[in-house]
């Protein structure tokens, strides 16, 4: 019974911690993205991305002492499973994926062709784990749904089982909309000189409005934007062939 | 005994299926991305893409029915598990992607302005199928360990589950290579126009040389790539801010 209580509090601190993880993970991705923050200086959100980030592999970490101190604990081998594998590679991943981006991207004497040749990496590295986290919680899940449950069994759907299901398919839901409002051209910040025109023509003057005159902007002056329209004809002139 | 062995059976045909459904689903996800492929004709890569796609999902299905028939061979629940959950909700959106891609890109009724909206939408769910697949896989391959494996367990890390681990992370890398192959501007098949204007310029003469000729094109005379040149710039600019 000790047992069982103590499995459950060490469940819901690891469940409790890679939820909040995947969640400022998540945050932390489309926070560039969110027009109401283009307003922002992008200094302050690189500090917020690197801020989000680094509560959130606080998180990870609490998640992994706390499950291995219930494993030593209890006399249960540590990292056996497939889900404690990918989980600590990812974690430790994450670590490295941090250190480097502070260190290109906030530290000023990076050399900005560096900065450019990283980017593309620091983008697909950040979208990969945090696909992949997802994918270990969801592992997380199924196992200790699987060991958790004795009486009545997983097999039989009591509702806690439904519960923590539940969880899965939005932690999925949560991924996708993620990736979404992460991969879709029109969320994208726009480029700092559009955003000064914006602010030197009075567009800025009134707050409310500066999402509907970035989008007029985005599809009349911005050289970006531009390129963002030639690119969909040109699609579309591939689809006809 | 009787019971193992056909679980056995059962475990291997759906692992199978399951591993063969996400490899050719990854296949037919890059097989555009391919640089071989460029100089085949964009209705022929059409075909492949949907001809591999089709196959994917007729070892989907040929999982899910020997899943069901095990199952109720042995009198254990349908979906109960958030594997399951997640397995069955992908397979049935597989199948509509399917329906709906043919629809709308093989069948040439269709017209370009529907062809064009939903591209963006049949890229990104396709590609977001194809990561969920790879957890649903994930997911599948801890449950069996956990309840496959008695003597010694999961937990004893016999042969069997480093081996199962290991395909576990096989699938995780196989996945990040496919993701990384079509997230890459300088994979794009290039588009009708440019690989015109090397076929019509004798630049496909010997088919060796098509890979290189296509890379000088692609900085030279292509409006497509001459855009993500600027953007490149542009990008540059960026993070100098």
């Amino acid at each position: 019974m000790e047992d069982l209580k103590q499995f459950l509090v060490v469940l819901s601190a690891a469940a409790a911690g890679g939820v909040v993880f995947i969640f400022l993970h998540g945050m932390a991705i489309i926070v560039y993205r969110l027009p109401w923050t283009w307003q922002c200086s992008k200094l302050m959100m690189k500090f917020i991305h690197a801020g989000l980030n680094l509560l959130a592999f606080i998180f990870a970490v609490i998640s992994l002492v706390a499950v291995f101190d219930f494993h030593n604990g209890a006399k249960i081998p540590n990292l056996y499973s497939l889900h404690s594998w990918l989980g600590l590679v990812v974690v430790i991943l994450y670590g490295m994926q941090l250190v480097l981006g502070v260190g290109m991207f906030l530290i000023p004497v990076t050399p900005v062709s560096w900065r450019a040749a990283l980017m593309p990496v620091h983008v697909y590295s950040g979208l990969l784990l945090f696909t992949s986290i997802i994918a270990v919680a969801l592992m997380g899940i199924t196992e200790k749904l699987i060991f958790g449950l004795n009486n009545p069994k997983y097999k039989d759907l009591p509702p806690e089982a439904i519960f923590v299901n539940i969880l899965g398919v939005f932690l999925v839901v949560f991924g996708a909309l993620v990736l979404w409002i992460v991969t879709r051209p029109s969320w994208k910040r726009p480029s700092e000189q559009t955003l000064h025109i914006l602010h030197t023509s009075g567009g800025g003057e009134d707050s409310t409005k500066v999402g509907p005159a970035m989008s007029q902007l985005s599809v009349g002056t911005d050289a970006e934007a531009s390129e963002d329209v030639r690119r969909r004809n040109n699609r579309l002139d591939d689809q006809t062939n």
